[in-house]
Formats: C-alpha cells, structure tokens, sequence
C-alpha cells in the first residue's frame, strides 16, 4: 500500500492493519518514508487515535526497528520498571536493589535527563566511578549473579521511537495516547525483560495533569504490553509535589541509601516503591497476596539485604560501595542555603514541577543536551502539602556551588509553594492500580 | 507565534488568527517552514477545519504570495469565469466571446490540462497560430481593445498554493473544502478580476461526487470572493455524463465554434454557458433579470455577435480566425472508428471520468506533464443518458492517428456505459445557483 494510502485511511478514521503499520514504521525508519508524510499520519493519529490492536502492532514495529535485547541468558523471569518522570522521583535506585533482595532479577536501562531534573544515570554517575556504559552481554552477567543492574540505554534499541519523537516535538503530535504510550513501551520491550512495573505520574509536574488522563495511559501501556505477552502492571501516583525530599543527584542518592538503610518509614517515596515491588512480586509469583509481598519487602529493608544489593550493584558497576555505609563519601555542595517562609500558614499546593526548574537552575539537571549537571547541587524540601510553617522557617535547603542564578531560582521556587491560613484536604499519593485483568482506584475521580 | 504552537492550535479546533496564517503561509512560501510542519498543520485543517474567516484569510495569505495581475487599466469591471473541472466541459471557450459580445470585459487565465482531457490552453493551441503565452501587459490590451481575451496561467500567481498543492497531494490533505476552495480562489484572486463566475461540477466525472458536498465546495468558494470584497457567483452542474458532445482538443474547439454559430440549442454545454453568462450579466448590472440576461445572450449566439467575437480573440493572439467560418481547417484525425453499441437497451448511466479516460488513452490527455497531446484526437458521443440504441449502432466515434491503445480505450469506454432495458429517471443538468446572499436549489437533494 502506499504511504498516502495508508494516511487516508488513517485520517478517515479507519484501523490500520499490521502489514500498514510496519510499511510506515520500516520505511520511516530507513527514511524511505519522507518526514512530511510521516507528520501527516501522526497528526491523523492523534486526531483519530488508534485502538488496542495498531497500538501494540505500531509498539511492536517500533521495538523491533532496531536491535533487542536477548536477556535469556539470565536464566528466569527479568523484571523491568518505567515511571513516567516526575521531580524527586528516585524510585528506580531504590526498588531495584529491593526486588533484588526479594529474590528478582532486575535488568533497568535508563536514559539521561532533559527537563527539570537528571535522569537516573546522571543520579548514579554522582557516586564515584559507577560506569552506566554496560555492554547488553555484560548486563545479562551482571543481573545473572547479582540480581541487579541499572544501565545506560543503548542507542540502538527502537531507533523507529527516536526518530518519530523528534518529529512528534516539531509537528504539535507529541500528545496522543498510543502515541505516548508506543513510544514509552517499545523502549521498554526492545530492553528485553519479561515482566514490567509502570509508575504513572499525575499532576502538576506529570506528563499528564489529570488523574482521569494518567489512569487512561496507564491502561494503553498495560494493554500494549499485555498484547505482546508481557506480565505488567501499572501504578497511578501523585506528582502534584515531589516525591522524595531530594530533588538533585547526589542528594537524590543520599535519600536513596538512606531508604535503603531501613529510615525514613513514613517516607511517600519509600511507600511507592513498596507498591511497585509488591506488583513485581505478585506477577513474578513470588508472593501471593498483597500483605506477603509488603513483609518481604519490608524484611529486604529492615534486615540490610536490600541496602547490600545495592552495595552489590554499585561495585560490579566500577562504583565505590563504600557511599552505603557513608553517604558523605558522595561530597557536598559548598553552600546550604535556607529558603524560609515568607509567611505563617499552611502549605496548601506545590507546583513540583516550577520546584524541578529551580533545581535545574541551579544546575541539577539540563535545558540542553549539552549541558554539563553538577552532580552536588540541588534541592532538599523540608514541608510537605499539608504542613504548617512558621513566617521564617525553613521550606528547603539549596544545595549551591555557584550563585549565579540562586536568587531567580529562590524567586521561583517560593512562587511554586502556594500557603493559606486553614489546612487543606489531604492529598492521596496513591490513585489505584492498573492490571491487564481490571483496574483498582483507591479514591473516587 | 511558533509553528509548532500554530499546530497545536488547529490540533485542538481553534481558529486560527489572520497573523497566524500569515506567519504560516509566508514562511512556507519563503522555505522557512519545513514541510512536515506543514503538512501536521494541513491534516489538523482537513480534520478540524476552518471557519469562513480563517478560509477568506488563507485564501488572501495565498492570494499575496507572489505576483498579482493589475487590470485596472482595463477601465472597467473584468470578468472571470472557473470550472472544477469535467468531461466534455468546453464552457470557456464559449461564454468568453459571448460574455463579450453582451458588453462584458472577460479576461481568462487558464491552465494546462493533466489527467483525463487536456485544459483550456491545449484545446486553444489545437487552432493554428493561436498563442496563449501573453504578457499580463498585453492581456490588459486584449481585454480592453476587444473584450475577450484566453491566457496561459503564469507561475508566478499564488506560488503558496503550488507548493501546497504538491504537498496536499502525497499526504492525504487534499481532501479538505477550506483547502479546496482557497486553492481554487487564490489564482482567481491573483488574477485580478472584480466579478467571478463559478461552474462547481457535481458527479462521477468530477471532483465532488455528491450533489451536497458540491453545494458546499460552491458555498465555501463564494464566501470567500464575497469575504474579500468581490462580486461572485456559483452554479452547480452534472457531471455524471460528459456535458458536451466531443471529448478531445480540436474536436472541442469545433463544438464550441458550433455553438457560437447558433447550433445545438438543446445542447446541455449550451445551456450550461447561458445559465454562467446569466450570473455575470446579473452581477455586472447589464442585466437586470434571469430573463432578460438569457434574451441578450441568445440574441448575441443568433445574430452573429458572439462568434464575432471569438474570431476577433483568435485574430489577436494569433490564430487563424477562418475556423470560425470553416471548422475543417483545425484538422482531422486519419482515422474515424465508430463504437456500437454491444447489445439494445437505454443508455442508464454513464462513468464521465472513465470516458475521459478512454479519450486520454487515444492521446487527448496528459497522464504526465510531459506527455505530448495530439490535438486531433478524441471522442464524439452519439448518446446522452436516458436515449435508445438499437445493438450495433454507433454509441461514438472515436477520432484516431494511432490504434496502439485503442482496443483498451474502446473496452474502457464500453465499460463506463451502462445499459438497461427500460427507460431511466432523467438526470437533471443543473442544480442551483450559490449566491453571497443566499441560494437557489432547482431540485430537492
């Protein structure tokens, strides 16, 4: 068929066939397909959409436009974990040494940040000489023996994704839910792994606002990786504040460690990654119900096994492990600076993701590709919503090195903690729980 | 504003500002707009729409794009007159030198012909001498002098639309009446005309196939000459059957003579020139009835005046205006292969389009700009839908200087002829007439 054919169809509103879809996906890739056209069927796509059927086919044809990865190798079921990306979100660096423990194997690729904050590599690069350039049969060994790896993605895997990104950003296509959700799911399956957690962010600093939008990619993922023989779940959670109270590199793996020593029980981050590796837990079989998955991944946590694979980790990975027992070995910036309350009262929003901006003004993560992080700074958050403060008081700590944009990032960030004088309604930092099977929502829409 | 901003304005329904427009057409006339931000942009319009407003400013944008034709110099009001385009459509070569001889200024910019039959400018080339090459200085003398002038189209009108229009044509969008009707009214505009008169075909032979969507394209098109402030009108005509007698260059240019000498007065090609004369008598003021517009022009095709002017236009750029007199000097083809009817019965339907095919395949038609047409061959139809035929009577004559493809033309042409054995439902010739003010529907859809 040819590629005006297959756009017609598409903009009339029919389901295109598989055979369409890898013609589009193969011939755009090999750049037989021109860019123009291409545009043509996205913003087709994203006015019409795709049902359950295209959107795996088109997933399919794009982790299979370039290398996959083989992790057979490994010798059982791989487990994998996705978020959406939010601020303070440093789930990965804690759940995979913590399914670890709990007897998974853990293979995650991760990609370096642009936006608000670093990526996951760039959080791992703070801990001296951890390497994330791992070759694919090296990775296999390293999640063979010890259970856990965490590795820079390679730029071979769904070369189709990358490019149909780009294209995306420039042509007003970006938002589009099988688009969306292809993009993130043939990263993910050309990776390899058996068995998948997703963590959906909603809120202010999402990708998607409303918790109607986040449920609804939540199940386009599920259903995708479902189609293609997958185990996977998905979880909706609260990006309306951070996540964690670190929001920089080193800091967001001092927070990590910290969680992985057993503190900070009442921590909203430590709760999510309970919830993500009792997903991991329950579709791999190794726990029953709920409750069970919850004791052993508590046990991982308070008997040190989940802080030793870490240790693990970060010394097969060329890392000094020795940042387990003391995390000050991860340095320090120069300057703590308190950002104090300019009033009394409660603190009853946060736009978390003007909070990223800040830190990323202050040189925790990029604008541009180019940009060099600085792995020491960042933001350490003292209030969560809901708290009272004294006029005053410290909200955060900035962790500087250079002051040159502190006192826009200062102005920023204030602007982002929205006070009142009354308590607000407390916020669920859980929404519900997706599965191939049905849904389960904690709150009511 | 960002293109990509633009995109995701029509994306989401919005109209877009006159400014937006202008950013976007200007940019992409100049390259500075990628393609496949344009074409996004294309299939949000073709999928949301435009307004009146947005239509009437794209058309201007594209209108601006490059050079405009000033007839000022004319003195007078100038006339124009477009077709959508069909089979057997010989309507300009008529209603210019009537038009004419009632007093009215028409000035003509036509195109070449690429598809079933050839275009205005190859029938006019079929008379020897005649030249459509003209300066647009020359063609203001033409009009002024003697009221009638047929030209070639320059490039330089509406470049915006050209390059849209290629680009429409691989990526789906063409099919849009915003993007239809302002492609067709930004030539007309450029081409500096006060009063226009429009033919919109309806049928298997045109480009709208229903009688509602070629009510809308006429709609769509008269807003936008009303919108910018010119006089305008539209009528919608049949397609299904060819709508003159003969399906050719030379062939037509005879039946057009014919009818200036007051034959074929129930021709439908007749009718359908008196019903677009009507409109610009009305829209001129020289007439101010139905009735008295058809009485000046039947008297101008009586008397003699018409035709007078069809030699006068043809002296003046160059063509031997003894065709006019004598029809045998434009040639004819070597062979005349009669094609019969295979069975008796009623003529009940007819594939204009396939017809127009069958005449493209004896060398009446480009498939390719490069193709070379030869003026002398084509089709002459014996029958019109609705007429008897004994088996083995002639259906048409098929002029030929080349029997290569004309075993498969004639199968073709058979093929677009369908016969019953009882009379059919007369079809009627025109539908209604569109006006800025309001509309007139001779039958109910």
């Amino acid at each position: 068929m040819q590629m005006v054919d297959i756009i017609a169809k598409k903009r009339d509103g029919h389901a295109l066939s598989r055979q369409e879809i890898d013609d589009f996906v193969q011939g755009f890739t090999r750049g037989e397909i021109p860019d123009y056209q291409a545009a043509a069927l996205l913003m087709a796509i994203v006015l019409k959409g795709m049902d359950a059927q295209e959107t795996a086919d088109l997933t399919d044809a794009m982790t299979h436009s370039g290398q996959t990865v083989d992790l057979s190798a490994v010798g059982d079921v791989v487990c994998d974990k996705h978020s959406t990306g939010g601020v303070g979100d440093t789930t990965t660096l804690i759940l995979v040494p913590l399914a670890a423990a709990c007897g998974l194997k853990m293979a995650k690729m991760s990609g370096r940040g642009l936006g608000h904050t670093g990526g996951t590599l760039d959080k791992l690069e703070s801990i001296p000489g951890y390497r994330v350039e791992i070759s694919p049969e090296t990775l296999v060994q390293l999640v063979r023996d010890n259970g856990a790896a965490i590795v820079g993605q390679t730029q071979a895997l769904a070369p189709a994704d990358k490019k149909l990104y780009a294209l995306r950003d420039v042509t007003g296509t970006v938002e589009s839910l099988p688009l969306i959700a292809s993009s993130v799911m043939s990263k993910k399956l050309a990776a390899g792994t058996d068995v998948i957690v997703l963590d959906v962010k909603t809120g202010s600093g999402a990708f998607m606002h409303t918790v109607e939008d986040s449920f609804a990619l939540a199940r386009t993922m599920v259903d995708i990786g479902a189609h293609l023989g997958k185990r996977i779940a998905a979880i909706v959670t609260d990006m309306d504040q951070p996540l964690g109270n670190s929001i920089g590199n080193a800091l967001d793996v001092r927070e990590a460690i910290e969680i992985l020593q057993g503190r900070h029980v009442d921590s909203p981050l430590r709760e999510v990654c309970l919830l993500l590796g009792e997903q991991l837990l329950r579709m791999t079989g190794k726990a029953q119900t709920s409750v069970q998955a919850r004791a052993m991944l508590e046990q991982a946590l308070r008997n040190g096994d989940a802080l030793e694979k870490m240790r693990v980790m970060i010394q097969a990975q060329g890392g000094d492990a020795r940042v387990c027992e003391d995390v000050s070995l991860l340095g320090q910036a120069s300057i703590i600076h308190p950002v104090v309350a300019p009033q009394s009262g409660y603190v009853a929003r946060m736009q978390a993701a003007e909070i990223g901006m800040a830190a990323q003004m202050l040189g925790a993560g990029r604008m541009k590709k180019e940009d060099v992080i600085d792995p020491l700074v960042g933001i350490q958050m003292h209030v969560r919503v809901g708290d009272f403060v004294e006029k005053g008081q410290p909200l955060a700590d900035f962790y500087l090195n250079d002051t040159a944009q502190a006192e826009q990032a200062e102005h920023r960030f204030l602007q982002a903690i929205v006070m009142q004088d009354h308590k607000p309604v407390a916020v669920p930092l859980v929404f519900g729980v997706v599965r191939a099977e049905g849904e389960e929502r904690f709150f009511d829409a």
